[in-house]
């Protein structure tokens, strides 16, 4: 077992039954997307965000088993991500994610954009049948942001001159938005006060947040077998992350590389070492171990339980990755 | 004016309305989808869902004003419809639709795909905005059905054993499901009994399907200019329609053709040709008679007044554009 999954220790078994019912459900209605399914959701994934949704579950329903509702939020939760990674793999055109072919390398456009828009249906039809309509609005919501978040980032390919304060918006529209809006949704199944279900909005947010800073600074750090893509990957694609705002404001050379789109043969390498030795990395892990620590401040209001231990572990273990 | 619009003469006003509406509610959100919905939401579009929806809460709420409960699913009715549309254009690969440019070959595949993602999660919002779970339920169940129904074609493609009634369920997913549905929540909101919201579903679905099916005799004995596409395309895509089963029953050279998916030169001719020798096109247009007749009958619900006439002219006019 990895140390990432050994995180999940309290919900492994609610893990292994939301993996076999995606596959379930989703290969159920079209056998053409059974191939689609099986790969989407065999295929290596963290299942980070429907193990948050479970565990804050289990953190808010300790008297009793959580119901069967909380487990359908879970498998909605990654039935979303699951629609926009896809449709993010045909936009971007990557052949490759977590070293793994991507659905519209493996199977053609046509069957990616709608496996995506099936996968974006079938969770809101699973979300109207969920029965509470906050519910409904706020995954609602999650599925504009997170189109939100692809339209902006597409925008500002290149643009040197946006702000920390844009990306991180950026990045909860592509990244916290859905962490915070299902961990809400999970208190609300519980129907813990709403005291808490702010809280709990919270943790999902910053953790959201955390979590996206500590992926784009690992694009710098890790390794192309790691990452199962090469490294510098969101830069040749303009994609400005933290690590890259902050070098800005130290090395003014790496904004002509930036801005003349890496034209030059060697303008990339050059532009990665020039972020290497910057402070650009290291305040990009400043700034996400500050917003995981807000995370687990959040949690405070919850009693004490392993559900509730793994959550604040999970948010810690996300810097660890970085060393 | 044209024939088709002075059809829906009850609701006109409305319908500018809405179109005012469409253009902020999806412009606002996004500067870079403002583009897009001047396009989408201005270029002649029929805008037959929005009518019908508009004409069926009038019908229903005689003593009173529509609210903005129906005026709103009007609006998202057309938002689903569109959001489809752009999907498929990028699916298919069209470039022009009415004789106007697609927004995937004025955007490209990138933006055309995320702003169909953005059209249909808004979709999502408004809707569970209407609070009423059930309408948010049957409208769920479209953008499924409209997925279903892609993929259905897709997969469907030059195969000659398909039967009618294949043909038929996969135009109750792609056309008849928007329109019955929508007829369906439009009666919810209006508070009619649930005899009468049974009979507007089925007037939607089979006005949908007789519309449907007459759309697919159009692209056999219309005009490239008046299609804005060339005559036969569904044809030459694979795509076997009510006018090309019922053929294949009389002329069995027309399989050869098709099953070669028309490799050789002239082979698209020789099967247009064919269908034309045919009872074809005759059985599809009354299938469709079949369908429009149907759809008027369970009009006989609702009491007589203006709006209830546009529903009934509409179905008849449908028709009359074969001829």
């Amino acid at each position: 077992m990895t140390p990432a999954t050994s995180l999940f220790t309290p919900v492994e078994a609610d893990l292994r039954l939301l993996a076999d019912n995606l596959k379930q459900l989703v290969g159920n209605r079209h056998p053409i997307l059974f191939a689609a399914a099986e790969h989407l959701f065999g295929a290596g994934g963290k299942r980070i965000r429907p193990a948050i949704v479970l565990l804050i579950s289990r953190a808010t329903m300790l008297e009793q088993d959580i119901t069967p509702r909380h487990r359908r939020l879970a498998e909605i939760t990654e039935m979303i991500h699951t629609a926009s990674l896809v449709h993010d793999d045909v936009v971007d055109e990557s052949d490759v994610r977590r070293g793994v072919p991507t659905v519209h390398s493996l199977f053609g456009n046509r069957i990616a954009i709608l496996a995506g828009d099936f996968l974006f249906a079938q969770s809101s039809w699973y979300l109207a049948n969920l029965d509470n309509l906050e519910v409904v609005k706020l995954l609602s919501e999650v599925i504009m942001d997170l189109a939100t978040g692809e339209i902006q980032q597409g925008l500002n390919r290149f643009d040197t001159s946006i702000s920390i304060e844009t990306y991180l918006q950026k990045s909860y529209y592509k990244t916290a938005s859905l962490i915070a809006n299902s961990s809400k949704a999970a208190g609300l199944l519980s129907e813990v006060s709403r005291e808490t279900v702010e809280h709990l909005y919270s943790y999902g947010r910053h953790f959201g947040i955390a979590f996206q800073i500590v992926d784009d600074i690992l694009d710098f750090t890790s390794t192309t077998d790691t990452l199962g893509k090469p490294v510098g990957s969101d830069l040749k694609s303009g994609n400005l992350t933290a690590p890259v705002l902050f070098a800005l404001a130290q090395k003014p050379s790496l904004e002509v590389l930036i801005e003349r789109e890496f034209a030059q043969e060697g303008d990339l390498e050059q532009a990665l070492a020039l972020i290497q030795d910057s402070q650009g990395i290291q305040q990009a892990r400043e700034l996400a171990a500050h917003h995981a620590k807000l995370a687990i401040e959040h949690l405070a209001v919850l009693p004490p339980s392993e559900s509730h231990q793994a959550l604040i572990n999970i948010a810690e273990y996300t810097l660890s990755r970085l060393y």
